[in-house]
């Protein structure tokens, strides 16, 4: 059976990847394949939403190197509430550099993301040499990374051939990988399973002037095969109901992931 | 006349990039091709070897976000030393974002990284519109962006069609993108300068564990027709006389230039 048919809990039970386990585990739990994208410049509004909208999403997606007043309370304010909701957290630094820079990028400077982000991602573009340094960081502390395979947003040169290497990428590192970044699922081979993770979803608006295209949950999840949405903007932008929106993604993307496996 | 056979002077004379004329004049000026990247932890380090190399280099090379005391007054340090020694500094920061969020992570955050750096660069990864946002916080401020077009680590995806639609999208936007990162020159069309700068230079080692590979000055000056040597670890590695070690590429990369232009 494909493993878009199969219910996120069978999904944890089968995984190999300690950490996915962990996410379909809480999915299921939770009933929520939704991620918002918090992408605000000050700490106090970065808590007010991951507060608001932690009860209804698997995973809270930072920024961390956009917030003015980053400081280690922000952090362990964090790691409160992922432990208060249940979600996990997804920092998305796009690493993208040699092994033994993005092993201290990970590990040390002010942010120290090894130390407090469940996940984190990375593009295949520097080669192997990558995954190789990130896991020796990430690894030990039961950490996952996720490869991003494609981009959401225009004239994206992540296609064809470089979204191939990553995939072939990501099969020689199960353990540390657990899925990708991508708009749709990419494999569909009998014993893998790789968490999908797309960005551009929003119900309402079509996208921005500098190159983000949206799409709705129901054709990410479903016509995709898509195992999580991100959302940023349309679930706390200006003037939005963050309670009211969350809401409204969880149960777009919900109903789109049991329209798919029933 | 192709490039690689004018002065730098000469180029400084005939760039229609603002920065890369600068970049230019100082390179004549002080003889020297040579960027230092001081990959190190600690402020008190980074700000010593800046000190001792500032003489002999053009372009001072940091990974900020590796620096575990890193405040203000580094920031303040580095542009006094800039300033002192004449050179410019580019934060080695691989923008792999889109458009919206590259805005904010160049302008804002803890490190603000367009209030202080020359010169930053960016994966072409997530399209045009990476240019578009970084361009919109640097080009006010005078600043210039280096595409990453090619890599030096082993098994990069940044080959072939890639490095093509690099060298594209850097030609639309002339006015900010100074050139690239690469092993070698990617263009000599007539009346068009970018300025390319190689990273995985050194004089005494074939590469570390992690996939990083080096090649000599006057490969990279001579054979490759790049305008930049970066070197890292062969200068402040364990050991090493970081005075010395400087002079000497520094001696290396400019004989190179000499031989090419002669």
């Amino acid at each position: 059976m494909s493993i878009v048919r199969k219910s996120y809990g069978e999904r944890a039970k089968l995984s190999t990847n300690d950490l996915s386990k962990k996410m379909f585990d809480l999915m299921e739990k939770k009933q929520t394949n939704l991620s918002v994208a918090v992408d605000v410049t000050k700490k106090r509004e970065l808590i007010e939403i991951a507060d608001k909208v932690g009860p209804y999403i698997c995973l809270l997606k930072t920024h961390i190197d956009i917030v003015e007043d980053f400081d280690n309370d922000l952090v362990e304010q964090l790691k409160r509430l992922a432990k208060k909701h249940n979600f996990l957290i997804f920092e998305d630094r796009k690493f993208a550099d040699i092994g033994s820079t993005v092993q201290l990028q990970y590990s040390s400077g002010i942010y120290k993301i090894a130390s407090w982000a469940d996940i984190t991602n990375a593009h295949p573009i520097p080669g192997e040499g990558i995954i190789t340094g990130l896991k020796s960081i990430g690894l030990p502390l039961n950490r996952g990374l996720l490869l991003l395979a494609e981009m959401s947003s225009a004239g994206s040169l992540a296609t064809g051939s470089y979204t191939d290497a990553t995939i072939s990428m990501a099969r020689r590192h199960k353990d540390f990988v657990m899925g990708f970044v991508a708009g749709r699922r990419l494999s569909d081979r009998e014993g893998e399973d790789f968490i999908t993770m797309s960005p551009g979803v929003g119900l309402d608006d079509k996208g921005d002037s500098m190159g983000q295209q949206y799409r709705t949950p129901k054709e990410v999840i479903g016509a995709c095969g898509s195992d999580v949405i991100i959302v940023g903007r349309g679930i706390y932008g200006k003037g939005k109901d963050v309670v009211k929106e969350a809401k409204r993604y969880r149960d777009a993307g919900w109903a789109a992931y049991l329209g798919r496996i029933e």
